[in-house]
């Protein structure tokens, strides 16, 4: 969702759109979702929405145009590979109503990258330069293997390694806003006796949010609160009252979180 | 999406909506969708789609309505503890156009569970008694706190072991199709050398589905090819012709994939 929180401060958002049999199979855990979360905080822009769909033309091509056009951004990861299940290229270039080309410095790449190697650039192979016409490539600093971008929109691999280089390419290239910053305060409590504390005390810190993360360990019942703001005075302020209205009831608490 | 293969072979769907904040701000990962995609599975009930959204009232009913009108069944885990941010019965009572109501059995297994622990049914703990008017309580043969389910949406719990919890109480009980077998050959070859004749061979067993899955280990490449039917000579028949196929090539493959 694109939301404005004041005209100095817009929050930016993106989208992740997953493509692979492999994850709705259960047979792959994601990992690009924890991996892209991280990676867009420090650019400033919000997680706001994470889809996984089937190698499926009609069903990424539905989730693409949802999630880019209600999101300032929409990566994509999975499917771009060189066999017959890799559909995300087509999929997004039909969802763009665009032609599927080939991009000639990407075929340059794996002309050079196989003849090094001493082997052919056949047509199974030569299908990974291929781009929605319009598109740009996404430099890759380490491997060389490059991700597309079409307008608001940014194909990586489903690899999440070669993903993360591939971010590593648009690192502070992507306009963003003020990052999310946290602080975790930990505490030994059932989370339904500091409920009303909780709520209470983001009410009193407008601009925060304190998200409560139960957990059992060592036998007991404890939770992590995690307190969120854009301005760091707003943080401080919250994480301090949220500890002192704690120690009211009693209850110690760790900083950093358990 | 709903798919009829045929009038025997109907194919029975679900999706999962994952509901946090704290997957979608990297700081936790998932672990219910492949704990999900590999039950369903066996309920021969296919994952169709996944979304993540925020604790937000609008993102969830948004996708409650989208995801249940769609698929035979959804799944949704996160956001039905006792703190403000577990919003998730609300949004979801709010989507269906239904009031929220306490629920006289959860209420007493509340006031039972407490009552043993010499602490108070507060107000806050009294939330995880709530339910979308019209729902029934899903058993949790283990630790006794309930899922909720109404009609065809399941609310479960988002730590994944309370989430396994509540999907052991519905074992067996809906109503599926033929679950999905498959079967892995490992290769070392890169996926691009053996492209053409993943197609060819899938193209060839009608009903069969090749998944090619790349890695890079021991300094080469490799891949897995998943082989996925839901009849079981198919399967056969695919899995032979395509070790056939590579043999042909002078590529050696393993059973069970590397």
């Amino acid at each position: 969702m694109r939301v404005w929180a004041g005209p100095m401060d817009r929050i930016w958002t993106a989208a992740l759109l997953v493509i692979g049999d492999e994850i709705l199979s259960g047979r792959t855990q994601d990992r690009n979702v924890a991996q892209l979360a991280t990676w867009l905080n420090v650019q400033g822009i919000r997680l706001a929405e994470v889809r996984v769909v089937a190698d499926d033309m009609a069903a990424i091509g539905a989730a693409v145009t949802a999630l880019s056009t209600a999101n300032d951004y929409l990566f994509t990861t999975g499917g771009i590979g060189p066999t017959h299940d890799d559909i995300t290229v087509d999929a997004v270039a039909a969802a763009l109503g665009v032609p599927v080309v080939i991009d000639p410095q990407a075929r340059q790449m794996l002309a050079d990258h196989y003849a090094e190697r001493g082997a052919e650039l056949t047509d199974a192979r030569l299908r990974m330069a291929r781009v929605p016409e319009g598109a740009g490539l996404i430099p890759n600093p380490r491997s060389g293997a490059p991700g597309i971008r079409h307008g608001n929109i940014f194909i990586l691999a489903g690899v999440p390694h070669i993903a993360a280089q591939m971010l590593d390419g648009l690192t502070g290239t992507l306009e963003g806003g003020r990052p999310v910053l946290s602080r975790t305060i930990g505490c030994w409590t059932a989370e339904s006796r500091v409920a009303d504390l909780l709520a209470a005390t983001e009410k009193a810190h407008p601009g925060s949010q304190i998200g409560s993360y139960p957990f059992f360990r060592e036998g007991t019942t404890g939770a992590n609160f995690v307190v969120r703001a854009t301005d760091e005075a707003v943080l401080d302020a919250c994480v301090a009252d949220l500890a002192a209205r704690l120690e009211a009831e009693g209850l110690e608490w760790v900083d950093g979180g358990i």
